[in-house]
């Protein structure tokens, strides 16, 4: 191994002082974040290392497409991708990117014999690299906010914070809780225990956490960092090396972030194979085949229920972190603030084409209508108001445009046309002109009225409709919508739960629903903060106890079964 | 709900100061118990409250021979054991209990029903009212001494102290690993996000620890407490009811702890229901039934590989702790005091007729002998030595009777006879009248001479012979020894590894088997720490990495998926 042009001592000095502020942050549940929001931070005069500025992201960006993006990984047995078969964006331009496809019985081989000096490094110095790792990224950020846009459909801005500082916040947060989890047992203790009159009888002991074995990223089209980084950080802080699958569609933030990786890795002196990429061609089911062998140990998975189940019932050798689809609700029983709730909802319902696994679909709303602070609504009323302001706020293109990006594959728009079928429409899409990109497909959400007691149509409120689509339901009463927000987690999971009520019993009732259902509330936001958006450090995005997800980022259950400790004991001399 | 005799204050004053001790101890690994291992530490004048004396304590297992165990739970609609179909204990009296048998569709809804306020109650309260259960067993350790004798076939001095303190302490390690994960995220936390001039983004947010649901816990017919108490406590300490499901052989020990759980509950004024008991008649596999019943989210077992694997593949609904067999291994390469390893080694070997999943069964020996303090010794000279070692811990039949036991059934009296039929007999087994019970099944530790090269005897040595069998492996070097070990515990799971060496090289390269393969060593072990023994609060109990076990007792991973937070927030006024 080369000599660390990273010492342990360097990297401890300058990431230490964050670690333990990401410490206290998760104990806290605070706000609290390192990696700014605004594009403005980056670049010359930021107080971030060698960070780019929005030029030189954009020029960096360019200067990846169409290029062939060397890893120098083991076992490179051809090339992926490209201009036949590679990544095109939702805006419309070519990648042409080509990444390195992998020879699994040489690839896989050279990532398990970098285990023993990685497993060695320790809990703390692994923690400091991976956040060198992280700090190298956030300095790349614009290039990222690119990549991230031109991959998932993300308008530039949403790309930048939840593909940049969001998704850097979420693998922090993953490192300080593999961090924390590991340093619970001490590396060494003395054990005396007393014998009477005897001499006590003393050991010595070692606790070392060793790694289950080699992980596997499976990354999301949506967001490939957003969603990819908390298990990778996570797999990598407790010591096991991190093979990154990402979804066909959205390769290229994640090379980036191997390639950081890599470097950042052989710098500190360890094997760069601790993290690689395997991408593949067209129709090769890669992840099938990685999935089930017998070095991967650890699976992360974004993506679809079916091959969530799919992982879980297969990849029984390996511990398995899936989030999956669900059904989101909001009960709309009464406000204090009409208004506020109906352009928070809005936001909600426009927020990246309602393509966010956390974007409300069902909104369930009592037949006989709502009390508010304008006056009571009846139910057209308020289906009426949200259209409205779902209209309202996207009526003026640019700022749809910002806010809607574009839809990120065909799938999502055979769902929107399909949509308007299954009811009656309270709000048609619209199609959005993007004058910088014109092969995007932008389009406004639709909004579907249901009668949420027919059983004929639970088949499309019952299911995910992902994609800017949302179900008005008609129920008879708050209480039949509390009833029906429980049967839905219950039946189909939820990430997130919404709701707006001035009655404290409704409250209490959709409180405890969403206790015993184990989903995630948010009540009456009508300000700035969505249902659709988690903070890392201090919301739970999932909960791991619906269908919808097994696992929450980030606790410690997301961590502490990606490592083992072994004890060696001795007697005390 | 009954007004509480146990106020939450009361229980708060009376164990928070064990309960911070626990959590110190395992953070420190250092020795600690509040359990006394000296029958005479309890009983009058003892410091623990209304604890039973030796008399007094046989006297209340004497009552409940042939008595019908009555725990008052709903749907209860018969009753099993008794003389007909009851506990024959190994040492040969009949003990003709009745146990309650359940309908499920009324014990299991009864059971949900209790979790509500069960969960309200918090981490803090459950852990203390965990540690009052655990006080009140504590209490009657010389009660359950019997029961545990009387039903695993442990000598009185194992079952008093295996049955009672050790598996307290076990009980008490995972309330306090439960309670440290659940307040690692605080109840409330503000929120606030600056926005630049504007003003800043505050939230309100409630962190609520929820149950998964009812916990199955399937209790083994050699340990019940031991082994039965971690899953037991971990899922109680973390909100969820617990359905106990004793060995149809190994009841009266989980019955008598049901019964105190359920008197503390009800005078802490909860559902007593949150711990019920759930017996069987022969023939009914209820452990099968239950186990896919869709209330039951945990399941915690301790037996065989077969069952083990069952559950673990059909009982996906819960989260499946297991600890199956596995194949101990010693690696004998030379020593410093070669009498402290014979005698280490043979009291290993006796303890319980090697009925413990800890009991080392294959001792690897270089074929061209060892080298030790007392001179060489030739591989016949080192097995020799070790059965001759044996023979003399147990040529006295009272010793030997307190140390062997009586076989636990008769599978493993007739692998014991078998065994002599695998290989060249060092050791012979002996049969021990036990004049107290004659009905006692008592046999000394054979020991079969193997080549451990030749792929012939793989069958014998590398599949566990659960019992007084161990073989003495004659291999063609230690670094082969080391090759043997990694194979064993990667294909058939390991509690324990235990080695003796003087040579660094040999000693580091069985750390890193270990570390690689995932089991837990104890080395050049020669005074009275024995390799099958484990200490709750400082070792761990298996490591959950290796085929033996899908967890240790006890760490983070063992209590965090009991359990997720839910998140309620809310906009701040």
């Amino acid at each position: 191994m080369a000599a660390a042009e990273l010492t342990a001592q360097q990297l401890t000095e300058k990431h230490n002082p964050t670690l333990f502020k990401a410490l206290d942050a998760i104990a806290t549940r605070a706000y609290w974040s390192p990696h700014p929001e605004h594009p403005k931070a980056y670049g010359e005069g930021s107080p971030f290392e060698g960070s780019l500025s929005a030029a030189d992201g954009k020029a960096a960006f360019d200067a990846l497409l169409g290029s062939r993006f060397d890893l120098g990984q083991p076992g490179t047995d051809g090339w992926t991708g490209g201009s036949e078969n590679g990544e095109v964006s939702p805006y419309g331009i070519e990648l042409g990117v080509e990444y390195p496809h992998a020879d699994l019985d040489v690839l896989l081989p050279a990532m398990r014999a970098a285990i023993p000096a990685w497993r060695d490094a320790g809990p703390e110095l692994r923690a400091v690299v991976c956040l060198e790792i992280l700090a190298r990224i956030s300095a790349r950020t614009h290039e990222f906010a690119h990549a991230v846009m031109h991959t998932s459909g993300q308008a530039f801005m949403m790309a930048f914070q939840a593909g940049g500082p969001h998704a850097q916040d979420r693998g922090m947060e993953a490192v300080a809780y593999a961090y924390a989890e590991q340093v619970r047992t001490p590396g060494a203790a003395e054990w005396s225990k007393p014998q009477g009159k005897r001499d006590p009888l003393n050991l010595s002991k070692q606790f070392t956490a060793v790694p289950r074995g080699i992980a596997l990223m499976i990354g999301c089209n949506t967001f490939p960092t957003w969603n990819g980084y908390p298990g990778l950080f996570a797999s990598l802080a407790t010591g096991n090396p991190v093979v990154v699958k990402p979804h066909p569609r959205a390769v290229l933030p994640l090379a980036l972030t191997v390639r950081v990786a890599r470097e950042v890795l052989a710098e500190a002196g360890f094997d760069p194979n601790l993290v690689c990429l395997a991408t593949e061609n067209p129709g090769e089911g890669i992840a099938k085949t990685l999935a089930v062998r017998p070095e991967i140990r650890i699976i992360d998975y974004t993506g679809s229920t079916a091959f969530g189940d799919w992982l879980e019932t297969n990849a029984r050798q390996a511990q398995v972190y899936t989030e999956k689809a669900g059904v989101n609700t909001v009960v709309i029983d009464s406000t204090a603030d009409y208004k506020g709730m109906l352009s928070n909802l809005a936001f909600s319902l426009s927020l990246y084409s309602g393509q966010m696994c956390t974007t409300p679909q069902n909104l369930l709303i009592p037949r006989d209508g709502i009390t508010t602070d304008a006056g009571p609504k009846s139910y057209d009323e308020v289906v009426t108001d949200i259209a409205g302001a779902v209209s309202g706020l996207l009526g003026d293109d640019a700022r749809a445009n910002a806010l809607l990006g574009a839809l990120v594959n065909p799938d999502v728009k055979a769902r929107l046309e399909a949509a308007s079928g299954l009811g009656e429409v309270a709000l048609a899409t619209r199609e959005v002109e993007n004058p910088e990109f014109p092969g995007a497909v932008v389009r406004t959400p639709v909004i579907v009225k249901l009668d949420g007691t027919k059983p004929d149509a639970e088949a499309a409120y019952l299911s995910e409709c992902f994609g800017p689509v949302s179900f008005a339901l008609a129920v008879d009463s708050s209480a039949d919508a509390v009833e029906l927000l429980r049967r839905t987690v219950r039946d189909k999971g939820a990430m997130t739960v919404g709701a707006y009520t001035t009655s404290d019993e409704v409250e209490r009732a959709v409180e405890e629903a969403c206790l015993e259902e184990c989903a995630q509330l948010s009540l009456n936001l009508t300000g700035g903060v969505y249902v659709n958006q988690t903070a890392a450090f201090s919301d739970f995005h999932g909960s791991g106890g619906n269908p919808a997800a097994n696992a929450a980022l980030c606790d410690g259950a997301f961590v502490s079964n990606r490592f083992r400790v072994v004890e060696v004991r001795r007697e005390a001399r």
